[in-house]
């Protein structure tokens, strides 16, 4: 155990325009400081944003009375959060602080209203590669190379909609059938809009402090290990992207002292329903192109033996980028911790959360994150 | 000791609209890489960067094959560049790592046509709080209660400036008089143009190791303290800020068993002619209301006894956010291994960087972050 999270907590996820970015900051630290309860003040605070304005961390805080410590705003692309996460673990396990609070805060509503472009000036951004495109590309390899279908790809939406009906504040609320899946509007071929993950406000929150401290709620850290993309053959059969899960995956697995089969819940990164299939192979859960049996066959549904995505995942909890990773630390602690209401995953010991960050061709993700948990 | 700057690197500072970020990286790595020399390989990267798109970074570094190791972007306003440099020398210094890379990259000339708004969403932004109105309510109020005039105002850009034209890499090659600086377009009253830093584009790097480590041209880390602004009364004495910087300068020199006296050469966050004047004041080189002697009587000139912004500072060699404060590191580090050109310091022994980020009324400050290095 290298830390230990004393305390979680969550904004509601959704469109949110009325909100200040602050107010769901606020909602998030105070539930997690209450959980973390007395003890040692905040020493630092790291915070995963990617579009919050410089300062919008520092001014939610000053007014929670958390100041003159340092705060530091950390990005990287979706895995912004367990960034963040993973640096306040690591600066308590390597003794720099004593209780540090992780914070990622997003509000998004207000400057999207279609896709996330990498990077606008570069050539993938000017050639149309927004990231629905780039998941796109790999869902149409995918289909061509595994015996899969297009009902394959919609069952992931379909799981997680339903655990979204379990979760009071995911964004989506509403079952969804293969049918309505792949009825809604085409995205980018084969990726219909219920398959993509939606723009989202929300933020999320975690106390960190010494391994073994924290009452009868606090969860174990056994690793966190954070690594950017390598230089991986693009000809070759690792597909875009999750090459730098499963090579990040053997890291965290291998410092936790687990393997794959440990697993008894998992919050994974599916921005889109490719992403959890191809995910859940990178990380071990199943062979290369088996992934997509894995829902099929319910293993990763509740009630299943390795459920995925309890919350409703990205795809209903909603996904503000910078507050989705703790966000999945939320709800593993709470799947740890009987804490998770009517999507409780029976006796869960080991969760692992998995983001996966950008993802743009030459360079094959900006950061991919991996937390063993343990009750 | 805690740390050793193995190396240090920039690009040129100035409007450089040609040139894409990962080409400014590349320059500043490139030069902190050489000088670091054989060893470990690169372990870890923080990145500053306050408007660098996601993944601007991984993307420069994967062409340099700096791949497959954590990669963190930090925010910290104007202190981004120097919060990347403390969190690397704090990660070695605890042991995380062994050699960790401290870049900061801003291209600014595309994105902008006028001063920063530090939110413009909120109250400050709308009713025309940017950046220069701020730093004006500071100076009128610096002149109203101190027996100051505006050309000791005026005084400090034209040292900066002088001091640029000795430095091949600033933003800012005029020297120019008091009179330019007052007849230059007025901004916000009282500052004028000239008392303005340039937007700008730029990059910085250095590598950090364990203390003693490096060759002859590698300069010891005494202290790096990083603080976010407390709950400071607005109808005190503690004008706008400031306090944030004193409070900071007493960890570090505390921490690096150094008084004010003891400086050699001093980078600081001259973002605006009245920052150097009150600055130096809150660092304990003057007395309150004193700064501008300090300019006045040729003490922080070169040739003076503690040469202040011998780069030229922000207002002449530049102020890309997020490298800014690399580029104040790399000064002091040539400063004190005599690889300063002819804007050498002799015989500095004890250099601080000094970078304040943000400033908004209710916050006083995003960050600040003191650094005391030795040669």
């Amino acid at each position: 155990m290298i830390a230990s999270i004393l305390g979680v907590g969550t904004s509601s996820f959704g469109k949110q325009p009325h909100l200040h970015p602050a107010e769901l900051a606020w909602a998030a630290v105070a539930e997690a400081l209450e959980q973390a309860g007395d003890g040692p003040e905040i020493d630092a605070v790291y915070v995963g944003t990617v579009f919050g304005a410089p300062g919008v961390a520092q001014r939610a805080l000053h007014a929670l009375g958390i100041v003159d410590v340092p705060i530091l705003t950390i990005e990287n692309a979706c895995a912004s959060g367990t960034s963040a996460f993973h640096e306040s673990v690591h600066a308590v396990a390597s003794g720099r602080f004593e209780r540090v609070l992780a914070l990622g805060i997003e509000k998004m509503t207000d400057a999207f209203d279609g896709p996330i472009i990498p990077e606008p000036t570069d050539t993938e951004g000017r050639s149309g590669l927004a990231l629905p495109a780039l998941y796109a590309m790999s869902a149409s390899r995918y289909l061509a190379k595994h015996d899969v279908t297009r009902d394959d790809l919609a069952a992931v939406a379909v799981k997680n909609h339903a655990n979204g009906t379990l979760n009071p504040r995911a964004q989506k609320q509403r079952r969804r059938s293969i049918d309505d899946v792949l009825d809604s509007r085409m995205i980018a071929e084969p990726l219909t809009l219920l398959q993509c993950c939606p723009i989202a406000d929300g933020a999320a929150a975690a106390v960190i402090g010494p391994p073994g401290s924290g009452g009868d709620g606090s969860v174990g850290v056994r690793s966190s290990v954070l690594r950017s993309g390598g230089l991986w053959d693009h000809r070759s059969d690792a597909a875009w992207g999750f090459e730098l899960v499963r090579h990040t995956a053997e890291l965290a697995y291998t410092e936790a002292g687990i393997q794959a089969d440990d697993i008894d819940v998992l919050e994974c990164h599916d921005a889109f329903t490719i992403g959890e299939i191809v995910t859940t192979e990178a990380l071990g859960l199943a062979e290369t192109g088996q992934g997509a049996a894995l829902v099929r066959d319910g293993t990763t549904s509740l009630g299943g033996s390795t459920p995925v995505n309890p919350s409703g995942g990205l795809l209903a909890r909603g996904h503000p980028l910078g507050a989705t990773g703790l966000a999945q630390v939320a709800e593993i602690c709470w799947q740890l911790t009987d804490r998770a209401g009517e999507r409780q995953v029976a006796d869960a010991s080991i969760g692992v959360v998995e983001t996966m960050g950008g993802g743009v061709a030459g360079v094959d993700g900006n950061a991919c994150v991996i937390a063993v948990l343990e009750r």
